[in-house]
C-alpha cells in the first residue's frame, strides 16, 4: 500500500543516490503567474525515473536481488534501472527495441546494465522482458504501475513542499503517471489546498482519455516529440491514484512543447526534453487558471537527443516568428535581390540565406527566391511583407 | 587600488543584485580529473558580467548616478550593464553596432537600457558611446579594465572558495581579462596554493600573446565562435593582474569549444556560450596538468544565439564521430541504394540522409551518393568505411 510513511522512507533511502535538484525561480517564461521550475533534467541519469526505480530496487529482498532486475525501455528507465542497480551492487538487464537511438544504447551500458537488443519495437522488447524473467527470474521493474515506484518519484513533491513556500499549484507531465500519482497522492497529504494538475500531448492522451471517460483505455498508436511520455495505456495503480488525487489534466501540441524547450534553452540555458517542457508549455500557454499564482512545473527530464535538439529549436524559432521564409516570385528583370534585400534590411529584417528555385511562374524566364530571414515576431514578419508588396512583388 | 576588502564589499553590494550561483560536479566530462562547474551562465542575465558592472554602478557618486552611465557592447556585458543600472535606478545608454544580432538589441532593452545602434563594428560603436560621454556627461563603465569592475567579477572567488574545500585548480576564460583578473587577485589573496588557470581561444589569443611577449599587443583581427572572449587587446590593469597572479594560460580551438558546448548540453542539460565553455574544453583536452586535480572551470556565461547553437551541435557531433557523412561513387547497375543500406546497418551505424549528386565519375551514368549516418565514434565510422570497401564500393 502507498503511504506518506513510504514516501518518507524512500526519500532516506534515495539521500545516498540521488542528487535533491533546487527550484529555481524561471524568468521570462511565462507573464502572468510566479513560475518556478524542479529541474529533475539535472538529476543523476537526466531524469527523475531514478528515484522510483532505485527505491523499488532498494526494497527488494536478499534474494530477489542476488537473480538481478529486468526491465524494458528505450529511455529515461533504462538509465534509471542501470544505475539503480549498479549503486545497489546488483545486476541489471535492460530490453531495448533495436530501433532505439545509439546514445541511448550506450547511456544504459554507460551506468552498468547488460543490453539485450530485440529485433521490433517496444512491444518486442517487452515481451522478450518478460520471457527472461520467467525463465531466469529476474524481477520486473515496472516504469510507473508500481507503488514502490510511484513512492520514489512522490519524494519530489517532498522536496518542492520544503524548498517553496505559498505555492499555489504544481504541474506535471503525464505519461503512465507514476511521476503525478507520487506527486498528488504525497502534496494531498500534506497540504491539499496546493492544485496538482497533469499535462499531456495531444499525440498521446491515454491518460487524458481515460480519466476523461472514467475507465483506463489503450491507444492505438502515439506520436509526440515527447517520447518519454508517449505511452499508449496508463496504469492500474496509477489511473486510480490520478483520478482521485488529480485536479486536472490538459493537453498540449508539440510546436506548444517546442517553444517551451526553446524558452527553457533561452531564458534558463537549461535543456529538457520533450516530456520535461510539457509542463513548461502548459503554463506557457495558459492551460490551467493560473494567473497570479505562484506555479511550480516539474521538468522531469532532459534526455533529448542532440540531432532532435537542432530540429526543435528550428521549430520553435519558426513558431514565435523570430525565424521565418518567404518565397517570392521574380520576373526576368535585373536588380531584384538588391530591391529586396534593401527592402528587408530597412525594415531591420536579418536574412541568413537565399536560394532560388525553379516552378511555374507566369514569365518563362521568371523563378522563385526563397528568402529565410531572422525577425522579430510575426509582426516584424507582416511589416516585411507588407514592405514587400507594397513595392510590387508577389510574395507566394 | 584593488584590495580583498573591495572584493568583500562588492560580495556585500550584490547580494540583493545577482544570484550565488551554485558549484555543480560534473561527471563524464573530463575522464582524468575531478571536474566542478561553476555555472555563471545561470546568474541573472546570462553571465557574470552583471557582477562587475553592478559593483561599478553601485560605487558611483550621486552626481554621476544622474547623469547616467553609457557602455558599448554588442554581448553579455550590455545586459549587465542594463540591469545593474535599472536596479540601482538610473539610466542607461548602451552603444552596440548595427549589425549586432537582433536577439541581443532585444535582450538589452529587456533589461531597461536605452539602445543607440550605431553603424559600422564595435569600434565605431566605441567612438560614439565616448562622444556621448563627453558631450553628455555619462559614466563610461568599462567591460574590463576597471577596478571595481574587476572586484566585482572577484565575488566569483569568494563564493568558489568557501563552497567547496580542496580545490587545486580554477579555470577561467580570458577577453579582456577582468574575471580572471578578479578570480586570480581574490584566490591568491586567500589560499594562494590553488592553481589559477586562463584559456583564450586560438582566433583571439590577446592575453596569450600579451603575457608571453612581456608587453600588452593588439591583435589586427579577431575570429572564434567564443564571441564573448574576442577581444584585440587586454587592459592595463588586467594585463598586469593576470601577469602577477596567473599561473598559465592556454589556448583552445573553435573545435575544442564546439565539443564542450556539446558535451554540456548532453552531460549537465545546460547551455553555454562559446566563452563559458572554453575552461570546459581547456579540462577536456588537457590543456594543463590536471591529473588527479579538484578543478572548477567557470562556466562564465550562456548566451548564445540559438541559431549559432545548432550550427555548433552539428561541428561537435562531427568532431567526436557521431555524425559522419560519406561519399560513395555509384556505378550504373541497380540495388547498390540496398547494398549500402545493408551494410551500414549490420555494422550499427543509423543512416539520417541520403542525397545523390551529381560530379565526374567513371562512368557516364554514375553518380554520387551522400551518406549522413549517426555512429558511435570515429572508429566505428572506420569500420563502416572498411566494409563498405571490402564489398567494392568506392569512397571518395
Amino acid at each position: 500500500m502507498l503511504s506518506l510513511d513510504k514516501v518518507f522512507d524512500a526519500q532516506k533511502v534515495l539521500k545516498k543516490i540521488i542528487r535533491e535538484t533546487n527550484v529555481v525561480r524561471a524568468y521570462g517564461i511565462a507573464s502572468d503567474c510566479e513560475l518556478y521550475l524542479k529541474p529533475e533534467n539535472l538529476q543523476i541519469t537526466g531524469s527523475f525515473k531514478v528515484r522510483g526505480s532505485a527505491y523499488k530496487i532498494a526494497k527488494l529482498s536478499d534474494e530477489e536481488k542476488a537473480k538481478g532486475v529486468i526491465a524494458c525501455s528505450a529511455g529515461n528507465h533504462a538509465q534509471g534501472v542501470a544505475l539503480a542497480a549498479s549503486k545497489n551492487g546488483i545486476r541489471s538487464l535492460i530490453c531495448l527495441p533495436d530501433t532505439a537511438p545509439i546514445s541511448k544504447v550506450e547511456a544504459t551500458k554507460g551506468f552498468g546494465a547488460e543490453v539485450c537488443l530485440v529485433e521490433g519495437c517496444y512491444d518486442d522488447a517487452y515481451k522478450k522482458a518478460i520471457e527472461l524473467r520467467d525463465r531466469d527470474g529476474y524481477t520486473f521493474v515496472h516504469p510507473f504501475d508500481d507503488e514502490n515506484v510511484i513512492a520514489g518519484q512522490g519524494t519530489i513533491a517532498l522536496e518542492v513542499l520544503s524548498e517553496l513556500d505559498k505555492i499555489d499549484a504544481i504541474v506535471v507531465p503525464v505519461g503512465g503517471g507514476g511521476l503525478i500519482s507520487g506527486i498528488a497522492y504525497t502534496v494531498k497529504q500534506i497540504r491539499p489546498s496546493v492544485k496538482v494538475y497533469g499535462v499531456q500531448v495531444t499525440g498521446a492522451p491515454s491518460m487524458y482519455n481515460s480519466i476523461r471517460d472514467g475507465k483506463i483505455e489503450c491507444l492505438d498508436s502515439v506520436r509526440t516529440i515527447a517520447d518519454g511520455i508517449a505511452v499508449k495505456q496508463p496504469g492500474e495503480n496509477t489511473f486510480s491514484l490520478v483520478r482521485d488525487y488529480v485536479d486536472d489534466i490538459a493537453l498540449v501540441s508539440d510546436d506548444e512543447v517546442a517553444s517551451a524547450i526553446l524558452a527553457l534553452i533561452e531564458k534558463q540555458k537549461m535543456i529538457a526534453e520533450g516530456a520535461g517542457a510539457a509542463s513548461v508549455a502548459a503554463v506557457m500557454f495558459r492551460k490551467f487558471p493560473l494567473e497570479g499564482k505562484r506555479v511550480v512545473s516539474i521538468v522531469s527530464g532532459g534526455n533529448i537527443d542532440v540531432t532532435s535538439l537542432s530540429r526543435v529549436i528550428d521549430r520553435g524559432l519558426r513558431n514565435s516568428g523570430r525565424s521565418s521564409s518567404l518565397l517570392i516570385e521574380l520576373i526576368d528583370k535585373p536588380g531584384q535581390l538588391k530591391d529586396i534585400s534593401r527592402i528587408i534590411a530597412d525594415c531591420g529584417g536579418n536574412v541568413t540565406g537565399v536560394h532560388y528555385e525553379k516552378g511555374i511562374t507566369e514569365s518563362v524566364n521568371g523563378c522563385f527566391l526563397r528568402i529565410e530571414m531572422e525577425t522579430r515576431n510575426f509582426d516584424h514578419v507582416n511589416l516585411i511583407t507588407q514592405s514587400l508588396r507594397s513595392e510590387g512583388f508577389k510574395i507566394v
